[in-house]
């Protein structure tokens, strides 16, 4: 058994903020994050099949077709976006948080991945040079 | 005479719209960096003085002060902002480009740096993992 | 089930020296680490908890909290320190290595992360561009 | 149980090509890879081993003796060379993808690593900026 | 005057190999670099242009239109190429050092930009981790 | 005219501390850099060469010549060194501060750059994550 990870990138901008509390409530828990008029990052999203290397091609999947799977699916419809109003797939009352978001990228990549005789095993989206979240699909 | 540099980040949202152009013609130009509802970055900004190290601390300015400035005059502005519509001294006839900010954060820096006794020389604005801008007070 | 990561950083110095060694001993063994006159790194500390992003706020745990916490009970402690002379919580008949570090700071961490209602999961401590050590609180 | 991870590097030339194919079949499975003519990449190569520090050195294993293994064993072999036709631990008949070297590679370190009294956990070989394998000696 | 850069890649196999040398002569200049039958690198492009910024838009030039240029004249002619055999701009007499291949790249890059509106000002062409060089397009 | 450049590391302990002050004059200017237990950093210095590539090597100077030029007259002697008490070319009455470092290690690197026929152009010292030293030997 043997790991594959493909990066692809995105930019996007968004905010934290539930709308069933107050103003202050919401700069009290998400401080400088709960600006109205929003802010952004460059996100880095790492995805990890595994499965056995093929005895001809040496690939558990092809890493392009892997990448444009990611694009087509994931990163294509985030980048240059806004997280909180502009993506099919990012419910209105889930907080765009790296936690949640990658959750929901999972669900999105799975059934392609799969579809390609590979299996996701692992997710990392990074936000900032020192925050990054990580997912396995484990409920 | 040596240079000394000393790096701060921020994280913002923006976008590049020309308002008296159409719709059509600023998705033309900008293409996905006109989305009307806002994408961002983490940005990481490069400030250089140059000086002489002082005889006895052998400081040209003091890094921890330097950082200080940086942060003061512009990066506390900037960071978890909308490079937009938040940030008193952005012009809002002037597009958040990377070009642009990094003319505008000069004008903000320079006269603290002096205020100090060193000179600002350099100034580099990364936007992306692929662009950044750069700037030594040129006219 | 979700992983949440935060980075910081110190900066120390320290040396490798069994004082119950003769002074060959530990050169032959440590090499230019057992300097008596001491060396340095840059150190970058992964912390890494899990749990379930919270409904509302879609945080495991409030990042910039996290980041307090590895600073307050860790790393300003660490950082500008003499690793085998400073720390209060590196006994004296330790080495200070990377891999017996990561090992100390799992336990000052882990009970503040656990009174945030999380779970400290993993830590990697980088001492150079080429060696880190990792550590899940396994015995 | 602590981990400990060493990195070596090393840049080589390679190409992707199933001798039993056509070149029309081996130009659209394999793209750019199949240039008959060879392309390179810099390759960098994380090797973690696992075990306790010892009480008195600190140590799981010599992070420079592990160096010195790696480098003895895999990446003196592999560096500047050509990773179809130079290496003798790479068969003729699989694929230099980074899939494949990961298995390769795992089976010329284990027995040295396991000759020092520690053992190996995971290796990590990253091809480019966005593609790397990993591998845990699973069957 | 702003300078603005955008940074392309490109994997690529070359050898270093006087053919007035003798065997001898070549290994004992060129090392590891001689080997007959290849390595390669992952090589990072650098390309700064400076101008400007348009009132209106806020550009030097358009990052985008800049990255086309560099990938259509320069990096998707040299990547997953042989340097020493594959690339017309590279002449057979000269060898593809990194030194070499940056005045090689300003000579077909200048007047692309030049027809843009903007002037070439700088290079960089990363070859490793610990070796790069620059031009500026100085006889 | 090309410009190449090679990298190196070195690992060092040091201070801040100007033995004319008192204590309390120290910590005042110095902060946690005075520490009298020392601390300590992972150094990366950049040197630059400038000349013309040579018309059958390419080079402008061997970049393997290079390393071993900085690694014998520098960074051997600064690697796991304390920077106040055991390098012979840092004077006890300089502070080791990043820019005097980059003075003093100008002085030794220029004769034997110049012995290989090539001019050294600029050198960056690295200290932490986000301060850096410039210097062109300029007075």
């Amino acid at each position: 058994m043997v790991y594959l990870t493909r990066i692809e990138r995105f930019n996007a901008a968004h905010k934290l903020w539930v709308t069933e509390w107050s103003d202050e409530k919401n700069v009290e828990i998400f401080g400088k994050c709960s600006n109205k008029n929003w802010h952004g990052h460059n996100y880095k999203l790492y995805v990890t099949v595994k499965g056995k290397p093929h005895p001809l091609t040496g690939f558990i999947i092809d890493a392009k077709k892997l990448g444009k799977i990611i694009r087509d699916t994931v990163t294509d419809k985030l980048d240059h976006s806004n997280l909180n109003l502009d993506v099919d797939f990012i419910p209105q009352h889930l907080q765009p948080t790296t936690e949640n978001l990658v959750i929901l990228i999972w669900q999105q990549l799975e059934p392609h991945i799969l579809a390609e005789g590979a299996q996701l095993h692992y997710l990392k989206l990074v936000e900032t040079e020192t925050i990054y979240a990580e997912y396995y699909g484990e409920a």
